[in-house]
């Protein structure tokens, strides 16, 4: 258990993520665990992304760091969208500065046969170590462990590209050309995702995000059509589970109202969308996440403390707003920026506050 | 003149930029002359980018390429949005599959003074040349040149930033921290491109482009106040000239309403909003270029054209579309399928066509 924390209530980020009243806007932010953080920086050492993750101690460590410091509502497992293939032996690894690369991209049906299904206790021990070994430390707090995924389309553009794309051209040309591989492709990497989720489910975690964080590539229509079905399917089966969904991608404006009826409970938004707009296209049946652009944290504080003002602004009073930043931590943040927005979210929200 | 060209008309890309009513759509491509043209790669060589604009030739000739390839209906001046920059010494170079470089990037007010007005005559005579051979040489023709600038914060964009970048993190400091020197630098940057469009117009060029390839990165209450201001202020500067003027960003959904309020006559736009949803956001008042995915061109021609007919159907009946990209030709794509897609455009086209 965290030192100053009195006893459990009930988490106000999930409060938020249901739609319910709060005692004060929850804030957690996208990449909290990261190089941002000289305690990440001195922990990580020199071993790889994949390494850091497949050691339960470490792992456990760098997911708890920017909760101990940042009084954050919220924690996430450290780890990345790829770890369920590495995991299944696709090969693939992470590059520094860089991104996930594939050592065979996939490249036509005949590649279906190297995903195989994820059997969490064999394939993945070390995660589900990890999240009890955060479970155990969150334990009588109000901090829950959200659980992490990416979802099909973006793992998909990894697999098919080999690595970070800036257009997307070879996936495209596969989905549209070969839509029933593209269906068994992504329909199987809904599975494992799923199957990746429950683990961290039952092992004590109570929310989950879904990083779709290339679906912006993707028109309304091609969103609809090829990225959408899987997203479901993961949802839809995790639903039992009973914790909040919460589904993000970045510059996905036209697509909001899509995300929303994938059957997440909130949609994360970029800053791209003001948070007005964003809550008239998901609806009045969804929270909104959001959305603070992360490169105004590099600015001196009396624009950053304008700028979420501004963000607070726009989420309004009705209750299911989180606050957290439109994409990532950038890795040159000072972490001094980020405490004081959490201590001015929580003092100034009004989204579902009761005060 | 170019072969096989009957008496001039009325251009279909000016009528459609001005809403009037075609003969068939206009269509032309961003990065049309570029590295997927077989005869652009072998005339190209392996002098820099700056180099081939530099000799006015060299410079016409693959301005031209596409025209005669894919009988597109708007040649573009081959350019860069640094061509001004480099002609009053900034210190700027364009890396092959990198983008610009600034050696010396900006980064306080002190760096101002090294902003300093363009005389065209004296500094981009090589510009002035290239449009003048490239005007005789669609003489007779109903091929407007249009002319080619980068919009201001673009262009800060990388002068700050000192290069291409993902997160705008520095100029994103700089106008959020500084708005003094963030307007003055802006302001330059507006009478640098204003005089560099001018020089293109007076030399025979009939409308103008400008390109504010990065404004997608920011949000809308950042665009209204520190990026408009400025793109008004190049097309205020050029109005008298009489021709229309396109503006175009990628990712600018939130944006296209604002671009429109501009003074621009034509919103260029991504893939990512459909024409119907974006002729509702800029207002009948302005005509809309765009928008097929130019990752779908990688696809077989069967795919291209479903999605170009969905293109077209969006654009609707009523006058004011000229076809495009949503962004630039991609290096890889088969020049076969664009002059097929002239093709499907010229014959499938409403928008304001008189049949």
């Amino acid at each position: 258990m965290l030192s100053g924390e009195v006893a459990p209530e009930m988490p106000t980020f999930l409060l938020a993520c249901r739609r319910e009243r709060v005692p004060r806007t929850p804030v957690w932010f996208m990449r909290q665990a990261g190089r941002s953080l000289p305690e990440y920086r001195k922990r990580r050492g020199a071993g790889t992304l994949l390494e850091a993750i497949h050691d339960p101690e470490l792992a456990a460590e760098l997911t708890l760091q920017p909760v101990r410091r940042y009084g954050v509502d919220a924690a996430i497992l450290f780890s990345d969208i790829v770890v369920p293939l590495d995991a299944i032996g696709f090969g693939v690894d992470v590059v520094q500065g860089h991104g996930p690369v594939v050592e065979r991209p996939f490249r036509s049906s005949s590649d279906l046969s190297r995903l195989r299904e994820l059997e969490p206790g064999v394939d993945v021990p070390y995660v589900i170590e990890t999240v009890e070994a955060v479970v155990r430390e969150l334990d009588g707090t109000s901090i829950p462990l959200i659980a992490f995924a990416g979802a099909p389309f973006t793992v998909a553009s990894y697999l098919i590209e080999g690595g970070p794309s800036r257009t997307f051209g070879r996936v495209k040309a596969l989905m549209h050309s070969d839509p029933r591989t593209w269906g068994e492709l992504t329909s199987r990497l809904a599975e494992l995702a799923g199957s990746f989720l429950r683990a961290q489910v039952e092992s004590g975690a109570r929310a989950i995000q879904l990083f779709d964080s290339w679906a912006g590539s993707l028109s309304p229509v091609e969103y609809e059509r090829y990225a959408l079905p899987a997203t479901s399917q993961v949802i839809e089966s995790v639903r039992d589970l009973d914790v909040p969904i919460v589904v993000f991608g970045v510059g996905t404006g036209e697509l909001l109202a899509l995300m929303a009826s994938s059957g997440a409970d909130v949609v994360g938004v970029d800053w791209r969308v003001p948070l007005d707009e964003a809550r008239r296209r998901v609806g009045s049946n969804h929270a909104v996440q959001g959305n603070l652009d992360p490169s105004i944290c590099l600015a001196p504080w009396s624009v950053v403390e304008k700028e979420a003002l501004l963000v607070l602004d726009q989420a309004g009073e009705e209750p299911g707003h989180i606050f957290n930043l439109g994409h990532g931590v950038l890795p040159e943040t000072d972490p001094g920026i980020l405490h004081a927005l959490v201590d001015l979210v929580h003092s100034n929200g009004r989204a579902g506050v009761v005060r």
